[in-house]
């Protein structure tokens, strides 16, 4: 619950304050926004749906206007953004600080004064966590692993021997990272597993969602590069390499070695055959099953994916496909019939 | 093991004694039954498959009739599944009475006396959990979470701050409710976290699969309506609204802000976009695509989704295709013969 | 850290070295290797990539000759394999031996005295574990559980009453076995569960991947048979029986009641109706939606899936549809002018 005056939000966000000073006790989409909420457009073509909101205030871009009291500003969102971390709870409240009486912390674990370990968690031999991370309950280190500086660890977040976290990632409950992947030979008795005796790199300013995992690399390293946001339920096999800033959508899964570029989007449930590359910037559609080589910049979709434009003209084209078969039934009933002497 | 003569069995469904009355000791179905199970046929079309059932009584729906003895009765499914519950292992074994002495509860949080909480739960402050609701191992609920009544929550399940569940509500194994979603925004040096600051709503009687996730809302509430099932692996994004009494199969993915009306049905594996709106009713086929609204009552399918009917007319279509190449071919060849002098 | 001379390797994998006796202090990939490391080539067609690697030395195939160190044997993956395991770290440091002392055992439960407990495991009453299994962190266990001889159950893994594992079963962190499978029935107010009272066996040998889930049997069993990988995130629904060495691949899912047969593969994100039958031998193309039985050793691929070949030759045929339709009404317009007068 905030509690504001809407001129204190203008000076926050550095905007400029249109109509009356009300106090802001809260901040809120368009159609969550109760009375005293602050809520926010980014768009002119999304003006009209103001009429419909109970928000008290309203952040706005640069040259709009509204019948209730605003904050004109650059950039809304992202103003609307600061204003609702305000309301995040106490992480105090979420992680108590200090390491937890019942936590297992090995004799030569390293786990910096200033970082929250939760109850029961378990820390492993030779492992350390830097400064400022927090472990929620039942988090499960395994040797040799390493934490960096300001990390957050959700409940329940597995990752096994000797990977390593940089700083400021972000591990949504159930996480697993470091299981040993796909790799078996066909042997006389049945597959064979092959030793996976490589590692993961997580590294600064990942987050990765609830249930999602990442397996070590069989030889080398599993990687996924800075910045990058994978989502709830994503599976990384073993030996990929994730680039820089990318954004996977919701149970997507990544064959073993494939390589992703810097800056790619996947849609949900996208998935990639081994040892594929996609270049930096490439867009990939929901859904789409990747088999080959994706150039950089391009944009993709469909299974087999193609070039969106021409998935899009393709799935125009299958709902006239009924038809056209009629169409060439009767096409060549009128050829037979002029053939018959 | 059961230890009843088939006339109590009749008695329990309100059915009626037909032949010897055997004792019975199981319940199955027609091909797990071994000698003095107890099984069912619910449609006169599967009363053959009776012959290889080893079964020692059945229960038939009104008007048929069988070689061993059986119980006539309404409804031969919902007879059976009566029966099967006195087959459930006491409770009190899966999970025993009373607050383990490990459970780490907060000291404000007000769990109920007659509630049951297993080995190793974290229960943070303010949190209240409802009478008879029983908790396996590992259970974390975060600080101000809401358990009703009755509820189930086995081991490993993460409820996050904020959250609340209704009554009767059950969540498998490795569940985790009121994990931040994917949502971020693009700043100058990479995507940038938007606070998620609204929960989660679970009405009662909902179930919820193992390793299903719920995000939390950015504002406001993501809601799964009343006597909604979820199977396992599913991922519903934040903000979604699911009405009531809906059936989502395993690995279905709802993206963010999508609106689910009452009583829908989705297949294994559905996609849906963010943003969109399904009504009542609506029935999606496994592995379905969805990328727009679909009006109440249609049953769709397919990648991208269409009608039903029509997806399968344009794939029974696309089976001819290669052929239909080869007829056009033909006939061009044909034009282009009549056209020469 | 390999502290090996080559000729020492030689030995081991019943090879033959040609050329310099070194040192060699690890083992990788082509890729991923350093100086001092060995890796290997399995295909002459391959040879040409050595001279990108940093590799000291090399396992060859017979016939096949390289400019650096090698070793010479039949079957040089196998015997990379043989190498690699020499990097794994101690089992004794990731689980460490014993029964942990916080570890909760209930009176009843039979553990081997040669079996590893990790922190915080719940083992419930009546479950047996045998000599040289080894569980990590959190393992829940439920009543009447029993884990085989030399089984590893990473952290996390839940195990629910009356399950069975056989020897030399790897669970991956987060998996979940015996919890209830989506089996309602319509009524009057809304579903209503079926009680699920069967169990789950994983025979001998079976890997499963991290967060994968297997559902109890409504009644009766559901089977994972011996030697069986199944990867990361796939959902067996309740009462499916997987046959004898199948390879499984990550985000799978198979509906309730299926039979698979043996040695049956499928690449990932597969998913399956209920009630099907795959054959022996079946290989199923990755993201392929199977809604039928398929014969033994049949190859599939597609949504809905078909012969491999036949998918491919219509995803070809669907590339060259939009040029069709205006071939098509191309003939028409001729037609059309020849009919007129």
């Amino acid at each position: 619950m905030l509690n504001l005056r809407l001129r204190e939000i203008a000076d926050m966000v550095g905007g400029e304050l249109v109509g009356e000073d009300v106090a802001i006790t809260g901040a809120a989409g368009l159609e969550d926004a109760a009375a005293g909420d602050l809520t926010f457009v980014s768009r002119p073509a999304l003006l009209a749906r103001l009429t419909d909101s109970r928000a008290g205030a309203v952040l706005l871009g640069p040259g709009m206007t509204a019948a209730l009291p605003a904050v004109v500003c650059d950039d809304p969102y992202r103003a609307f953004a600061r204003i609702l971390a305000l309301e995040l709870p106490d992480p105090d409240r979420v992680f108590p600080p200090g390491v937890h009486p019942t936590a297992v912390v090995a004799a030569d674990a390293d786990v910096a004064a200033a970082a929250s370990v939760g109850p029961y968690c378990v820390i492993g031999a030779g492992t350390t966590v830097g400064a400022g991370s927090r472990l929620g309950a039942h988090v499960t280190l395994g040797p040799d692993v390493a934490v960096g500086r300001d990390c957050v660890l959700h409940a329940q977040v597995t990752v096994r021997e000797g990977c390593r976290l940089g700083d400021r990632v972000v591990l949504q409950a159930g996480v697993v990272i470091g299981t040993e992947g796909f790799g078996y030979l066909p042997g006389a008795e049945g597959l064979e597993r092959i030793p996976q005796v490589g590692r993961v790199v997580i590294e600064d300013d990942v987050e990765i969602g609830a249930c999602s995992c990442v397996d070590r690399a069989t030889t080398g390293t599993t990687v996924v590069g800075t910045g990058t946001k994978i989502d709830n339920q994503i599976q990384i096999g073993h030996n990929v390499q994730v680039g820089r800033h990318c954004a996977l959508s919701a149970q997507t899964g990544i064959s073993g070695s494939c390589t992703v570029g810097d800056g790619v989007t996947m849609g949900g449930q996208v998935g990639i055959a081994d040892h594929v590359k996609i270049g930096d910037g490439v867009k990939i559609g929901a859904k789409s099953g990747i088999m080959k080589d994706i150039a950089p910049g391009e944009t993709v979709f469909g299974y087999p994916a193609l070039d969106v434009k021409e998935t899009f003209r393709i799935a125009g084209a299958m709902r006239r496909l009924p038809d056209l078969l009629r169409r060439v039934a009767r096409l060549e009933r009128a050829a037979d019939e002029e053939e018959r002497p």
